[in-house]
């Protein structure tokens, strides 16, 4: 399980969605979630970079990587 | 632009997946994607549980609102 993500930063993002308690598994799972996504955008992007030849992950190999996986809708047609 | 996260975690999951060197800005998209993704689970969770009647946030609540966005697939049927 990917837990590169600290509790806080998970925490100040649910309060602000609207003031209410976070259980704290509610908050460990928002995490979990993030983690794997990030992990998966990472690895993935990895790929596209070495697939290109480069020693160096751009902003394109994020993007692509994101595309297959899960991409905010505002970036989908960028 | 939700700017939730630092950007060290990132970079140290972006490291941990294949050792490349980071172009800032492909770090920094990671980071959009996260926080965008971050925000949708946050705000569904959110109006799950209002819709509820609770006033607290539980772990159900970011499974339901991961499941309308995006899940890792090891907890799509859980």
């Amino acid at each position: 399980m990917a837990e590169e993500f600290t509790i806080a930063p998970i925490r100040r993002l649910l309060k602000k969605a609207g003031n209410l308690r976070i259980n704290e598994s509610a908050a460990n799972k928002l995490r979990d979630y993030l983690g794997e996504y990030g992990q998966l955008v990472a690895e993935k992007a990895i790929e596209l970079a070495k697939k290109d030849g480069r020693k160096t992950v751009l902003e394109r190999d994020i993007k692509g990587a994101a595309l297959e996986i899960w991409i905010p809708e505002e970036n989908e047609d960028e």
